[in-house]
């Protein structure tokens, strides 16, 4: 069946009402799963259907991250899956911009603090401003913070997979060329997908090159982070500090060191809080169903051999 | 004497390396102050001379905030005083932004977190992207938080002495109509001096109109905040919270309530530390010394009669 004008999408596993206003202002028509030539997920894999109709051509999941759809062998190459990647890009860079500004300016040991220690602290806040940020896996994220951070006044190295210039960075590497990063820039914005070539990307020999003032940001999977190394730095100091919003393990449980180094800013997974989750999605779903209807090129494709 | 090419500036109490070569860089000479047409002084009033010499016609103050010269009686009319607003400028908008994102998006009691409270914190996440934030006291600093904002998605209306319109704010009003934004604005953030007029600016009554997700961010004087209802609207949760960088008293006494609020963040004076002053404030003296030469009208002239 060609494009229709109309494409009736199926929504799961229940009725969300931005969700259905989103499909229904990109132009499509709500159907039962049987009828579906489109699927919209709104909930996990555990409750995604063992058996998709083969007339279902895309099927849009509702997470930026989705090792979860891998893991459980849900996507299948029969059909063009999309994440929800780029969706929520603008709310977490902007947590990845506010956990970079807080350690640089040493908010996390401020706001833990129960006595007026000016004079201890002072001496420890820096500034964006003529920083030199990288972004480790510069997607839709990532480019989301570089307006952000370029109107703070620092400048954006980005390392990609392809290396393809993206817009507003100084420069950008390809992803073979990481470790020259680690000496060269006085910030780092872990935003790369979790995928076997991606895991402890930052390990101890990529901390000791590290400027002594560099902070780290996580805002990606906690698997990139060779945590036992990090904690060595943070506790040896040979780095700035490191403010992630994912942790390996993740729960990070009590009484783990991250917990109380004050060097140290922990946010539970909480760049993109799942209260902000329908009207971002429902955007990201009405450009896509838009898309989808006119028979183009949808957004966030996921690509099957690579994981992500 | 009319302006000379290459003024003769004399700066104290002692030799700075950074301010020196900023009088240097401006066009003027170094001088004794007995042979002094200008004075760059950057220490505090204390030290400050006795009486000054009449050829001295211009001096250049090293803060932003000047009441403590106020209270010492310097201020005389017989000459201009500049002051160092607009230097810490962007700095100081940086920490604004900082607190304002942190309330938004709850990362006081993250940071205070022991233990991974991620659905319990989850509800309470906002966004800067789509929210009205109002900054009180539009001036330089005010100004310098614009396009930071802007680039987080956020709209600023901007109370100002005047009234003039304020590039790149939404809306400008004049102070006398600072009531009619309590109610209408998501956040605010206080940038006015410290003038009787200004005292408590944000009281009971403010307060009591604002919306209860509403944060405050307060990076001018502790003065300008009523405390006690301030601690009476965050402890019944009325606003969303308070993110301060000054506050009445200061220094706030250790076991004072804003110490242990979920909804309070406090940075000890730390918009503008006192470890960044000699490059901002050497690049404010080199812009004025420029001005003095070419008989230019000077920045940040201090008002006499209005106090700031």
């Amino acid at each position: 069946m060609p494009p229709t004008r109309v494409p009736a999408i199926h929504l799961g596993p229940d009725h969300d009402l931005a969700l259905g206003r989103g499909i229904e202002a990109g132009g499509g028509r709500l159907v039962p799963l049987d009828e579906a030539e489109a699927v919209v997920w709104k909930g996990g894999p555990d409750t995604f259907p063992d058996r998709l109709p083969d007339a279902v051509r895309w099927v849009q999941l509702p997470s930026a991250g989705i090792e979860r759809w891998f893991a459980a062998g849900i996507l299948d190459g029969g059909r063009i899956w999309t994440s929800a990647a780029g969706a929520y890009a603008p709310r977490v860079a902007e947590h990845a911009v506010l956990l970079l500004l807080a350690g640089v300016r040493g908010l996390g040991e401020q706001a833990r603090a129960t006595s007026w220690r000016k004079a201890e602290f002072e001496t420890r806040v820096a500034t964006l401003h003529g920083a030199t940020v990288a972004i480790i896996g510069c997607g839709g994220i990532g480019r989301a913070m570089i307006p952000l951070f370029t109107a703070f006044g620092a400048e954006v190295l980005a390392s990609t997979r392809s290396g393809t210039p993206v817009p507003g960075a100084a420069e950008t590497v390809d992803a073979s060329r990481n470790a020259e990063l680690w000496a060269r820039a006085d910030h780092f914005v872990i935003a790369a997908p979790a995928t076997a070539e991606t895991a402890q990307l930052v390990d101890a020999d990529a901390l000791a090159q590290m400027k002594p003032t560099a902070w780290i940001v996580n805002i990606a999977r906690g698997s990139l982070i060779d945590t036992d190394a990090l904690v060595r730095a943070l506790r040896a100091e040979t780095i700035g500090g490191a403010a992630l919003d994912v942790t390996d393990p993740e729960p990070l449980p009590e009484g783990h060191p991250l917990w109380s180094l004050p060097n140290a800013v922990i946010t539970p997974h909480l760049a993109n809080p799942s209260n902000g989750l329908p009207s971002l999605l429902a955007e990201h779903v009405r450009a896509n169903v838009e898309r989808f209807a006119a028979g183009e090129t949808l957004l966030s494709p996921v690509d099957i051999e690579r994981g992500y």
